[in-house]
């Protein structure tokens, strides 16, 4: 039957790339991908699959039912694009100026659509059920997976697997990863209230750049004494801003930046640490101070028993030359929602174009995908879909 | 003589405060004092006085020769104003939007102008010559103190005396201080160049808000560890500027601040400790740097001797209650200049105003001063300018 | 034939267990075990096995060859002892006072021992040959590992095995872990000369402390920002020290730490980035400084295929009941010296006492060990040396 | 009638040279000075002059009463030595090992006593009452002035003067300064407990070397930020002890140093932020502390008048070349204590031994003084004594 159903996608394989060159012209950013949703729901009524639109917002969820029993299974793809501008020069070029398809959702969205299509057609053959989660907002915390599980996309799945197009590897790679495979994702800001006064006069003032200062350096402190050793996190203070004339000593400070943590305890202890920090260090001068720490993305966490299913589905797949483990990446992905509530495994599908010896990394302006990976992602998810039955 | 003198700086009180009105009234930023200039040279031309202008830029120069050999004495007032709206409720507030009198150079150039009248008429008595320096220019760097000096105002002068009307201490006062009474006001610029990344990729990047964090806490050690106590000296940074979006890492930073001192040497010093101190900070991340020192006016440093005959001065005066040393204070002003050529001292004549409690400081926009205190100023630098051929 | 193996292990546990107890009454601190190696050598020497006695140093070789050609497989058992005073309450309580086997060498070289017997009287049956390397000082730098290697233990070696008996894990617990499990643990020191003066004067010196503190800090940032977030570890300034009367200025500071790594590019990015930031840092107070680091064992880095061959060689014994991977250690084991000469792997076996509920730590007073677990090591390690040759 | 005193004083000058060098000879440590309190009390007994001993503790005190009436006028010597071995080559070297008059206290002594003798024969001509306050243990922290004030030995005093042998500048030389001249001197502690523990394992520690670090670079900021510019101030952290093995990670460390200051409100000001410091760099890893501020000696703060006075008395007297006003010393003297209950000043008397181009600091093994200043200082203190009651 996986047979049949690889005949299927090989002949589909026309419509997926243009399905996809399409989206890529066509993008839409984050929580604005109107068309794009009607576009998907389109696609699937006209196919007679069952589809509900708007779920979570644009999200669209379709259905198909197998003919015997089996697992509820969960595939997932993403839809949104980014605010960039395409700068390839390609036919399928982006048609929105500054808008672009520059992470390979477009490729996601056209893999999905064909599988479910050659799944469909194949309903008589199949256990189970089949449910194709079209995410929207993936780019753009919170973004729309939470929302789209609130609203039910998860409802009676067994398991759930996703892929990432990746342009850094070569077509015929499939990395996968046991446990933390994408960083938790968080935003912190810090304002400290210290006060100002003249350039002369640092006795009149609590100089909130000096105690900003201090409080960078205490903030390396908890990567380097607080955290364990054998977990991964980063604290990272990206903007630091006390702009004043020259002759005056500052009135405020402020610091915004981000933490990426694989585990809760670490990502809740470096919270805490921070809020601990910055208390001692303001408190040191007196200063007064406003701290957020807004939780973003969860970390994505694979399952030990998926994963390992989903290296054994990629094995017999014949396009694929080289499977392995690939480090956690400290980058977010909102597919952690969907493996905080069921089994599951999200892993990268090698997409590097060939004719692009470097490869542009993801969010560049010249990201490309190798189309032919998409095949494979479909081919992959396809087979663990089928066969997940039997495990 | 010192009476007659007196005499007839009491009947021109009245035209005192008139020309200082008129001042206030047409105020003029500094280097753009065109039409305070001409009135200037206008008032001395209509009496007779010998006057050249454009010295240095706008600045003016009169001189009024006794009959009698003797010193030269220089007498300097300042006449430009500040880019401040006026708040006060006065018939004679401003009447040029976004500029002020506020700091009381209005006061200064009328009571120099109508001394000048007063000892030409008494000229047949008069030892020695009378250099009367109105400067443009003091409120911004890099002053006019300095193109007047080069341009000769300070030929053939054996002594300079100045004043400032004093807003915070009350009219009947003079403060006086042999050495630094106002400290060298430099700035500097630092420019952090690191390497900017992903927020989750630290190890890929040289951090420039963590390089330039610990500048700042390095800095503080030049007055804490570098500058002999007994000595003042102030290091401040008055800006950090490095923003970026939440997820990057800085790739630089920029800080800029103020130094202040009141002895070359240390003010050598700190320059070549920050230096030392950047290159070292800068080295422990490989990170490249741009390193500004600009000096601004040098320290007032007042000649011992002048100023204990300043004080004697002011003791045969007799609306002078008061005769104080006061602290040296940390802002600058660029007499300074003068007194690195020729000896001499520059004081403070109390000039608060007494309907106001509190008072408003200098560069507030309801400054004011008590016009009053013109006179005493008037009188206390025209015993000094009479008397000093004894010294 | 491996069911013959584990029936002579069962029926010589007694002996094992009265090994294990002679040398716990007798322990021998690391490079001084002329006892122990001298009761190893007689052991084979008495049953006519091939053995080398003072190989790089006090250590012991024995070798057992089968009749049938395969590989050669060395396994590796250490029998040094620490300088801890034995608080056990127990007959077989150390004997030496302030010497105690306080780590479980002793059920290592009792394992070894009597499983090497075992397969010598199998070696009829037995493919390849069996190296049985007794290793003197594994607790004291540089260790008897990278001598013995000099001396040739690991000659015509294959493949190499090696257990930890571990008292944190019950008894019936068997941890591996592909790459490394114990961290590479290097030290480092730093003096820092400043110059010292009265501590009313700080002008005149170089504060040691002040640049040392400095220096502390400085180091945080290694692992915060230069080292992959993916990677593990650890810098540590274990001791600061500089003395001095309360009035003085401090001439001198000496710093001592360790540095904990997994992989040799951090360690040596480490060992760089270190001496950057010392000389950064006493840069920007013009100090002098000495900065040594020297390395230690490297990472214990185990083989993949080793590995797994271990895992499906546990899975085969019934006394196991948990195979699990542990997290890797960020403490130090020479055996890592081994594997980067020849492939193999280094795992736990668990030997939690049972009548002791928290169990005491490895080096600690009371610690002790459940004899049960010298068992399962050696059909641990004896199935591996046995079932190798089919790799 | 100074023409009498100063003729006095010239005759008995080789009594003072030989008092002096017998102190030398005799030197006693501070709280020890039994002996050289009998001598002194003995000195004043045969010359039928009123004297108390024990005043105090090893305090002397003895009283002239002139004929007429006037002011009570007190001089004041201290008279114990340091621990220091005598290592100058001279007849009058020190006869007890490791204990030296290193400071010129014997000189002191030397001066007053013939001094007190000269005045008390010319009892029938002076106005007034003239108090000797020969003071024990001023090198040594809490001091003799305190406990003999309290003891009542400025009762009734209406002026005190004091002088200090100073080496550093040559003979003929007396350096005045209204306000402060020499600093407070206090003493603190700091011990930081944190939590110690292996150095590989950060997280389960806080590291009190980390902590001590911090706390070291934020005190630099209570000079360079907190404390006016104008004022001289000096914190100091002298010692840092926190000694372990290579491989833990410190429990504790331990911080001692000094704070100099001349002026109350900046040493309270100090004491307070350095306990908001402390306190707020312990609460950002939440570890425990005790600080203890212990304050040593005021500062010493010459009044005004007193000094103008004692100016124009040095002015009179023929030895005397230069006069010139010192620059505030950050040391300490407990002669602040006196100035605290009652006006005078203290001033330096040059003393610098001619044969000694560079001249040994105070505080020396091979310290002399020029005997010649011994005259010059009794002039000195003998006409301001002598002239008080016209000011």
């Amino acid at each position: 039957m996986l047979n049949e159903l690889f005949t299927k996608l090989e002949s589909y394989y026309d419509e997926m790339v243009s399905i996809r060159r399409y989206m890529h012209q066509h993008p839409e950013l984050s929580f604005q991908e109107y068309s794009t949703a009607k576009f998907i729901q389109d696609y699937y009524e006209k196919l007679h699959i069952e589809v509900m639109g708007n779920v979570g917002g644009n999200g669209v969820v379709a259905k198909v039912y197998g003919k015997k029993p089996g697992k509820t299974v969960a595939l997932r793809a993403d839809f949104d694009a980014l605010p960039i501008q395409d700068e390839k020069d390609v036919p399928y070029k982006s048609l929105v100026p500054g808008v672009m398809h520059a992470c390979g959702h477009d490729g996601h969205t056209a893999t999905l659509l064909v599988l479910a299509k050659a799944l469909n057609e194949l309903r008589e053959e199949l256990e189970g059920t089949y449910v194709f989660i079209h995410q929207h907002a993936e780019e753009y915390a919170p973004g729309g997976a939470a929302p789209m599980i609130e609203d039910g996309c998860l409802e009676s799945v067994d398991v759930i697997f996703g892929t990432h197009l990746w342009a850094s590897e070569p077509t015929g790679t499939i990395q996968y990863r046991t446990g933390p495979i994408m960083a938790a994702a968080d935003r912190f800001e810090i304002e400290i209230q210290g006060k100002g006064g003249h350039g002369a006069q640092p006795h009149k003032t609590k100089d909130a750049i000096v105690i900003a200062s201090q409080l960078v350096l205490n903030l390396q402190q908890i990567v380097s004494r607080k955290v364990n050793p054998v977990e991964s996190a980063v604290v990272t203070v990206a903007s630091f801003t006390a702009e004043n004339a020259f002759n005056v000593i500052a009135d405020k400070a402020k610091l915004v930046g981000t933490v990426r943590t694989f585990n809760e305890n670490v990502r809740q202890l470096i919270e805490d640490e921070m809020g601990r920090i910055i208390h001692g260090t303001c408190y040191t001068s007196d200063s007064a101070y406003k701290y957020d720490f807004v939780r973003g993305y969860p970390a994505v966490v694979n399952h030990e028993k998926e994963t390992e299913f989903i290296i054994s589905c990629a094995r017999d797949i014949e396009e694929v030359q080289i499977i392995e483990e690939t480090e956690p990446q400290m980058g977010g992905e909102d597919f952690g929602y969907y493996l905080q509530k069921v089994p599951g495994t999200f892993f990268y599908t090698g997409a590097k174009p060939v004719t692009n010896d470097e490869g542009y990394p993801h969010h560049h302006p010249k990201f490309d995908i190798d189309e032919k990976a998409m095949l494979i992602a479909a081919k992959t998810l396809g087979t663990a879909a089928v066969r997940v039955h039997k495990e």
